[in-house]
């Protein structure tokens, strides 16, 4: 069986550079209490591997006690959190991906100069709830386009997306908002595509590949907002999509009378978890 | 026969104000050689009134000569023009519409800030033309949504328009240029709607009237570019519609057998106007 591996699948650059900053501080901080404020990233096998260097993962600040050093994941967290975490006197590495860190910048610049504020991408998702934080009272989040016409705009509007964010869902739900914000005399739409440029060309081969392949295999973790949007993408072209954490979730049913299988993974999704998923796929064509 | 007048129909606020300026301006020039730098407004029986008060309508700044006092029409003019009808040492006013001298100002500090600029409406429009002076070497117009996949965008754009443009148009126009602009990753779309109140108001009150109506007369110069955007719009809703300059065009047969005509009439339409219109479309009635 043929194989094709997305290209631009695996760790992006924010992901590789917050996991090489945690180990290095990891490293320097030994003896020390370690924290991570939530899941580094969004992939079990490394959040375990950090985990395994005496890292120890949690959901609120107040769960970081005593002499510690913590890392803040590469999802941000919002400005009170910053602060509180400050306040707290611990050592501390801030992994926040640089392209989330320009979102929260755009957001605070938005507020000050009196925009309204709306940020497109998953309410729930940590991102989100950073670029919230700085985006202040008033600013509302929309995960689907039905959200539109519930929301309150006013005639000067700032939009903004999650830096993994479906393409052409931004576009859909940005030309509804433009169209609300124009009901306003005197108006004006300002949106940013925040979309990073690992998302699009992730996006863009995931794509190619489901056009491309039988069966498309998509890894990465399962609360991983990115990984979800390129099954939902996959999804969109052909039937067998499967998303997965691990190899141990490969069925051999799925690859049974196909010629060819893709392989895609999200941005958190490390490099030899790829080349395990795609030997085992390779194997079964052995059989 | 009834007959129904739109909301909102005849004079707004700019022609009324650049009406006034220019009378007052006559008054107080008499003997000077008055001259207006293209047509004050779109209405040519209202230019030939200005014109009987010794205002000669001139294409170019080049024919104005001598002890002479000017008036700019109120659709503005570019920078380049401003400067040169300075230079000619002759009295002036501008009657330029208040809403469009806005949008000099937004594609001038558009401009500053590095935006490339598109301005959505007519280009051979003295009003576009003149915005586009402001905006700059670079800045383009788009009259159709066919021209947006030739145009020349960049990652930061701004987009205006035309102040008399079909709000539909604008949203369908606008939405096209922002998924161009989001192929670029880091983009700005920098949208306003420059589109004035008076138009807003007009052509939602003409799409009112078209539905009402059996049979609807648009009363405005054809060279007016708001007038006939009432009757695209108007049509787009009714067969009988009818774009008028004065009562001496209309025919009986439009009104033959109809129970009810609706009376609309573009920014530049004086009132005494579209009642000769109405008038005459209910002496029909009464035959």
């Amino acid at each position: 069986m043929k194989v094709f591996v997305a290209k631009g699948a695996g760790f992006c650059y924010g992901v590789k550079r917050a996991m090489d900053m945690a180990y290095a501080f990891a490293d320097k901080n030994k003896g020390k209490k370690l924290y991570s404020l939530r899941e580094i990233i969004h992939n079990p096998q490394e959040v375990k591997k950090l985990e395994s260097r005496g890292v120890e993962t949690v959901e609120e600040i107040g769960e970081i006690k005593g002499d510690a050093a913590a890392i803040i994941s590469t999802h941000g967290v919002t400005p009170a959190e910053e602060a509180a975490l400050k306040a707290k006197n611990v050592e501390e590495m801030d992994t926040t991906c640089p392209y989330v860190k320009k979102i929260h910048l755009i957001v605070k610049r938005l507020k000050e100069e009196g925009y309204g504020i709306i940020i497109v991408g998953d309410r729930d998702h940590y991102e989100v709830r950073g670029i919230l934080g700085y985006a202040g009272q008033g600013a509302a989040v929309v995960s689907d386009i039905k959200e539109v016409k519930k929301l309150n705009v006013r005639a000067r509007m700032g939009i903004v997306a999650q830096t993994t964010l479906n393409e052409a869902v931004f576009s859909e739900i940005s030309c509804a908002l433009m169209q609300r914000v124009f009901t306003f005399r005197n108006s004006e739409a300002r949106i940013f595509n925040t979309i990073c440029d690992a998302t699009h060309k992730r996006q863009e081969a995931t794509v190619a590949l489901a056009k491309r392949a039988d069966v498309v295999v998509i890894v990465g973790g399962k609360n991983s907002a990115n990984t979800r949007r390129l099954t939902e993408l996959a999804k969109g072209i052909l039937k067998d999509v499967h998303h997965i954490e691990s190899e141990e979730e490969l069925k051999a049913a799925w690859f049974k009378g196909k010629k060819s299988a893709g392989v895609s993974a999200g941005a958190s999704t490390p490099e030899w978890l790829i080349k395990k998923v795609v030997s085992k796929i390779k194997s079964y064509g052995r059989k």
